[in-house]
């Protein structure tokens, strides 16, 4: 199983991560988009949309996107609820998380650790904090109610909100005014087999 | 159980779709955006993000993200795959339509239909062409190999990209560029129950 993706993006680094914790073995594939490597007609027939991160399995079938892939690895662990209504739970806050959140906070921190913050993205960058602190403020109500954003134990909902979340300084965002999500961040910096991003 | 939705919006639709097709009872509930109805303390206290579509089932739990609702609503029917690594492609799909498909051909279709392509929106519009293209064309390579997204047979993932993809013209799509997205459009247009938007 081969594992295409670069560390440094929070969607690539939730699939390390959920690796880690549930000890699935896989190859690494260090990716680079600015050489563009997502680009090249190789990558192109594994993902035509030419994003990162990519499952290839040892059959030679591909699967994207990153909250898809976490559920085909977590499917029959603990970290994957087979109730049907937790099930629908954990994949609301998923796909929250890739329009509500991830167009916001991750794209903010793209613009200020990538790019420096140059002034013909200041205006996009300062409008990126609103929807942020908005995504944010969600998740800050959903974790002073329950230890992780479906109830009582982790799955990868939180996995793959934590991605872009525990950076989230770097897109200019101050966790200090979310005290359950600082909590949210300790727990999962806790858990046994925990990696950070780098 | 009550939907919460705007049949206007591709988003909604696709959940009064789904209830056709596998003819689920449910309360439809008109929710006005622009009049406020998702701003009120009532609403905020069901989904706490502000958004429709949303769900709520007879005991008070509510779900909100309308991909997290069709899977929900379609589990243990035809429309949802039971192995691991086909669900994993409906989601990759439901994913791909939020992150990078809806966020282009839905927001050109507000602004062109809704807006009247105002002036000081053209440019945002036009950019959106650009990515909405993209999207069309990374189905449209799949829908050339397989008469579904998945396989040979309908799942939810092609309820939550017709949403909004045979409403794409409203946007400037011009869909007769794409054929097999056309006979796909048309084979779902047959199915038995199918309702159209409006």
């Amino acid at each position: 199983m081969k594992i295409y993706g670069d560390i440094q993006s929070g969607n690539c680094y939730k699939i390390k991560l959920l690796c880690s914790l549930l000890e699935i073995k896989h190859e690494w594939v260090p990716v680079d988009i600015l050489a563009g490597d997502t680009a090249n007609p190789e990558f192109l027939g594994k993902n035509p949309n030419g994003k990162i991160p990519l499952l290839e399995l040892d059959d030679g079938r591909c699967l994207s996107e990153s909250n898809a892939i976490l559920n085909y690895l977590a499917a029959g662990s603990e970290l994957l609820p087979t109730d049907t209504f937790a099930l629908a739970k954990v994949q609301q806050w998923q796909f929250f998380e890739q329009y509500s959140h991830e167009p916001y906070i991750a794209v903010a921190r793209f613009i200020a650790k990538y790019l420096g913050l140059p002034d013909n993205r200041r205006a996009e960058y300062e409008a990126k904090q609103t929807g942020g602190h908005k995504a944010l403020s969600v998740m800050e109500k959903q974790l002073a109610d329950t230890p992780y954003l479906t109830g009582d134990s982790l799955t990868t909902a939180d996995i793959s909100l934590y991605g872009y979340t525990h950076v989230a300084h770097e897109g200019g965002f101050d966790l200090g005014q979310y005290p359950a999500i600082s909590a949210w961040v300790n727990r999962i910096q806790s858990l046994d087999n925990y990696i950070g991003m780098s």
